[in-house]
């Protein structure tokens, strides 16, 4: 185990698979001067409103640069493109002959990454062929939309020995890096219990403003379950420490019946219009439970047709106390100063913040997306094709938070019935790993 | 349907059945003068800790008499006894013959009820037989452990007409209140998802000082589930008017490994110490999601094994908003003032306070338990048998809230698997009624 936890065994089998020139060490915190001075190049595939976040992000890493952008929307393309100019770097080259030219760019031999924030059905094979040409693979969420997608994703990965990070912005949160800071620093003891939940009303998702269904509400009209689990799984998963010495087993998911999304329509649009007349699936709460193969727990909601604030819940458990992140209450036995009572988390801050949040916290992103923690997310995954080591999440990681989407269904539709998570790792999971920060 | 909400057909069929000379009135704001006058004279079994309390809580009831307390124990008893002399009353009857001797008290023809507060296994044999000897029954939690002793409750109530209510005092916090009134006055929309639990540190629970073992270790050494649902349940249930147009259909529980009671038997006695050889089953956080008939949905923790605040969750949900009674956070939609934004409660006990909570919530009662709610708990039993009326919670809430244990239990070792509850009420939950409350 090297100092950072990465396996070395592991690292030199992903070296070697890899067929890159990969730079013999996995130390974190010091770096080459020559590599340090390479400049990391990003290719783009997709730069509507979330990948131009995640374009603004990239450009704000040192040494980054951007030699190819894809889009099959011209203007979108442009837009992109004028925001690499402006950052005093050339034009990046365009691809936009239609859907399938992302293949032209991902074989460039002048990228050593690519980063895809396209419609959900293009991740997979877009991250496919983008491990099978050599490059890191940074994708957004989610990864894979079925279990044969993600069985796709990670033979791509291990074929080619290639990384591939989902850029799951939730899991770099300030308050989910105070948790994993504790855990780190002993303090926290055992992961127990997580519940975490993507909730946020998202009603008028889906349903545009003259009642025209897109992608979304099509989804939300033929499938029951959890069909958005990344943000609110990841951190769970992160401080579970999921894939490293520990799985997911099975689960077993359950949705409240399908009535608030039709119910605004109808108020919206008025009951003859035809939005009102769509026939949702999907419930109005999902919950899901899952059990790791060592015994831990979570529970997960998806909730996003009703009236509520956003809220991620974000509650770690541990044998020594319990973080309530979204209202930012936490007790741990031996830090807290009264036996059994909450405490506001600020003094914990002062006192425990992640170091990655203590570098970066102070910087200047506001206006894209969630700020720091969205650039983290990109950051990170950069700094990891810097060093050509392995990405803080790894594939793995990716199909495991994805799946839930189909397995959740499945379970759903059959009374709730316990479905098991195929084993992505064959086995790799026992081993025992710490987590990846880079940059630090 | 009459003013306060009880079905004028079940409320006479439940009057003949029972064979009692019932009130002809629903009302529940005017009671006839002769009747206010008549005493309410009530039994009580196991005067121990709770028993006592529950004796102090109708002794502060206008119009109550205790003629006669049954407790094995004669220190209780004659406690108890000295408790209802300082009130002016004669010294009770005392019953303390050995375990049975609960059967020649109930049968005195000098008493209109039974409150019982003895160990879990009792409650429903006492129940049993106070139902039968006429007398209406209060019963602490749980009604009942089993799926049988389930039926032998509801049938013992159905038989003689006389009405059980379980004194689950959870139901009558502030919060919770304050999210009935919502819904009772047409201001909270239809409920959607409750989650609910029991959370509190209990490892000190069942190990004694010198880590001697009493029952609840015992129960935990051996049953893995959720072993004391109704204090988290009834709540959510109460919102959901579950068994009043809606009911529990089915349910899956899952628990997480069984740890932190073994580490801390060797952390408080050392590993040679005969508590730190038991072998716990229970495991630490177990979660349990259940389906009502109309499609909601309860999220139910038994979370007793851990370092932890107290916390019940109370987060109640509906087509308008979202309630967290523990964190006295809402969001109400046409209520709140800014859009899918928490707001901290206040305001809103300000304005919608529960009438009860009005009345009664200023009264002093510290010391006394959880204070008002428990005051509310056995107040509303006895005015209900003042009334000889309807209880606001009745035996097919007793036993679909205490139901839960035995079930969690059998999901747990399949798997997880559906359970059904069993329907209880025999399809009388279809019936619309409203929620009672009764001296407002």
């Amino acid at each position: 185990m090297s100092k950072n936890g990465i396996s070395r065994r592991e690292f030199f089998e992903s070296s070697a698979a890899a067929g890159l020139a990969l730079a013999a060490t996995g130390a974190t915190s010091k770096l080459a001067a020559q590599e340090k001075d390479k400049p990391v190049r990003v290719g783009f595939i997709g730069v509507g409103s979330r990948g131009t976040v995640l374009l603004r992000l990239a450009l704000l890493v040192e040494g980054v640069e951007i030699p190819a952008i894809c889009d099959i929307d011209e203007s979108h393309l442009s837009r992109a493109q004028r925001l690499v100019e402006r950052r005093g770097q050339p034009t990046p080259e365009g691809y936009s002959r239609g859907p399938e030219d992302y293949r032209r760019m991902v074989e460039r031999d002048d990228l050593d990454c690519v980063i895809c924030a396209t419609p959900w059905a293009w991740h997979t094979p877009m991250m496919v062929a983008t491990l099978e040409a050599g490059k890191y693979g940074g994708v957004e969420v989610p990864a894979a939309g079925s279990v044969e997608e993600c069985w796709q994703l990670v033979e791509a990965s291990e074929r080619t020995g290639v990384p591939c990070m989902m850029l799951e912005n939730y899991c770099y949160f300030r308050n989910v890096m105070l948790a994993l800071n504790l855990l780190d620093l002993g303090l926290f003891g055992d992961p127990v219990h997580s519940q975490v939940g993507y909730q946020k009303d998202e009603r008028m998702l889906g349903i545009g403003p003259d009642g025209e269904m897109d992608f979304y509400s099509k989804v939300r009209s033929q499938a029951n379950g959890n069909l958005y689990p990344t943000h609110a799984l990841g951190p769970a998963a992160w401080l579970m420490n999921v894939n490293r010495a520990d799985r997911f087993s099975y689960m077993v998911s359950m949705s409240s019946r399908s009535k608030q999304l039709g119910d605004y329509a109808v108020e919206k649009f008025g009951k003859d219009h035809p939005a009102a007349k769509i026939k949702f699936s999907q419930g109005d709460v999902n919950t899901t439970l899952i059990r790791t193969e060592q015994g831990r727990t979570v529970t997960l909601y998806y909730d996003t047709q009703s009236p509520r604030p956003w809220d991620p819940i974000l509650r770690f458990q541990t044998s020594k106390g319990i973080f309530m992140g979204s209202f930012e209450k936490i007790y741990v036995e031996g830090l807290s100063e009264k036996p059994l009572t909450w405490e506001d988390s600020a003094g914990y801050y002062e006192k425990y913040e992640h170091p990655l949040w203590k570098k970066f916290g102070a910087m200047e992103v506001s206006g894209l997306g969630r700020g720091v923690s969205d650039f983290l997310a990109v950051h990170q995954f950069i700094e990891a094709v810097r060093r050509k080591s392995l990405t803080p999440l790894d594939v793995y990681d990716a199909v495991s938070w994805s799946v839930i989407t189909p397995l959740s269904k499945q379970s759903v539709a059959n009374k709730s019935a316990a479905v098991d998570f195929p084993d992505f790792t064959r086995g790799k999971w026992k081993e025992e790993r710490k987590r990846i920060y880079y940059d630090v």
